[in-house]
């Protein structure tokens, strides 16, 4: 008898943002032999970061959206249970595309491996790509200094949370701008920022202004136009700007602009980054972040939904923007 | 009797730009003695940079235009006459700021003592304030390396142009933009560049790409927004844009805009200049130059006018945009 696994995929092709009711749970069957070259995978944690939402509209860097049945993308992590690869073993822990199924046969060469003693979800967190991108910004792609304030925006997310969590182990005060009261709760209480600006209340521009009283020295960017054309002003002469995300116009079809005078009068440094450039690096991002973590100066915030079936809902939750930290999925 | 000295003021207030009615010839009367700290300059050279025709309109960074009667802006090169300052000879040469005048008594502190030997009018082009801002925007700011492909607009004017011979300097490539056949060989002709687009040619926007084919690596920016929407896309991965001068947008109030999301994908690093803010580094750039400026590697192209008389209709060609390189007045 062919052997399945539970998978979840999108019932039909959606262009709004995405509901439960969008997908369906099939059983897939495995290959009765594995391929030479590919492995099998139990999947233990399935990462639904937001940009997994774009891509399911087909909205997301010009990639096509899966069409329905078909395998779902989003990072997950799995333990093999066999394999058919000489580099990989049975009981070895892999990062990697699975769908968001609870067992999968994939080609081994597409597969990351990871160290379990250091994590499961933080590779695909804190350790993955989101911490490496916070990393990227904060000691790549600008200069912070002890005393320095540095402020980001999306701060309850993990890319922003972790890079005020890296700035003041830098020594940096870290400042976060964050949408409602539990949001900045996160950013204070879990990150530790020194302070949050909610920007849904109105003054918000005025708060930020009290927040950095000196000015902002380094300004880490994932939002867009709103965002930019409040803390722009407020940049410090010689001020440092990295341009990560513009999460509010993906989609949308309308740029964020920035005022090239004000820059030139900030004598502003202004730098794009694309952490796709740096996957090399990773081990470079681990080894800077490991001790911090294990001795708790660096940590990420979860919103874990368990077992597969509840990945339709987290989905939604996460297109929504309800979700409060990481969101992942427990999947076995 | 008193001493005067013939000098050039505005004979009403402007707001349009300057035309040579708009000046007047008089005599100013000089003290009898000198006070303490000043010295007596006779005038050599008088430089008109097109921002002084912004100061006469009261448009430049916030300055108050010059009353009429009143001195008027514009760096001189003088010669001392007489000094009541200690740290002053007769027979030094200075450069500072004289009035538009054949002789003038000014304070000594304000003044810059410049090395006849090493030049005279230099000292207020490319040994001076323009020179260290083209210096500042290609070493400072920038990282220029061999083969690499470097832009420039305003190319026919002192920054441009030196701008583009120090890229060449440092083994790169040098487009230039400008206005003009005329301008665009003086570009090429007199400054070298590898090549030159005349953006007021249809179809620019094509030349320039086949002038960087392989994109333009550095960008120095002096313009404004319709070089920068036609550039910002010929950008290389991991281009550099130095935010210089907006010329097209002083005084018009229309702000000049940088596409973020273009900046993310390209990677791009922008910075902006002020050069104000390297004047005390301004030996590290004359102690670059000089050997270049001595052997004909890095020359700097002027439009000299004769006689103080000369300057308001010298001054009505810079604000009509009819000289062709470094406005000059030798004044005697």
């Amino acid at each position: 008898m062919t052997r399945t696994a539970r998978e979840v995929v999108l019932a039909h092709a959606i262009t709004e943002p995405a509901t439960a009711a969008d997908f369906a749970l099939i059983d897939r069957p495995l290959p009765d032999t594995l391929p030479p070259g590919s492995v099998h995978v139990r999947v233990r944690w399935l990462s639904l970061d937001p940009y997994v939402g774009q891509v399911l509209r087909g909205r997301h860097m010009g990639e096509a959206a899966p069409a329905p049945g078909m395998p779902l993308p989003g990072e997950g992590i799995g333990e093999i249970l066999a394999s058919a690869d000489p580099d990989h073993a049975v009981g070895d822990h892999v990062a990697g595309h699975f769908g968001w199924a609870e067992e999968a046969v994939v080609q081994a060469s597409a597969l990351r491996k990871v160290d379990a003693a250091q994590g499961t979800f933080e590779h695909l967190g804190i350790l993955g790509m989101p911490g490496l991108t916070a990393w990227v910004g904060t000691t790549q792609l600008s200069r912070i200094e002890p005393g320095m304030t540095f402020c980001v925006d999306a701060a309850a997310g993990l890319v922003g949370g972790t890079a005020g969590q890296i700035a003041r182990l830098l020594g940096a005060r870290a400042v976060g701008i964050a949408g409602g009261a539990d949001k900045c709760a996160i950013v204070t209480g879990t990150y530790g920022f020194d302070a949050c600006v909610d920007y849904r209340q109105d003054g918000w521009s005025d708060r930020l202004a009290e927040a950095a009283p000196g000015g902002i020295d380094v300004h880490f960017e994932n939002v867009g136009q709103k965002v930019l054309d409040t803390v722009l002003p407020r940049l410090s002469v010689n001020g440092q700007v990295i341009l990560c995300g513009l999460a509010d116009h993906y989609g949308d079809g309308r740029p964020a602009l920035l005022n090239a005078g004000l820059l030139v009068g900030k004598r502003a440094t202004v730098r794009g980054l694309v952490v796709y450039d740096y996957v090399g690096r990773r081990q470079e991002w681990i080894d800077f972040a490991l001790p911090h973590l294990r001795e708790g100066r660096l940590v990420e915030h979860d919103d874990i939904a368990d077992g597969l079936e509840a990945a339709p809902l987290q989905m939604e939750r996460v297109a929504a923007g309800t979700t409060r930290g990481r969101p992942l999925v427990r999947v076995g």
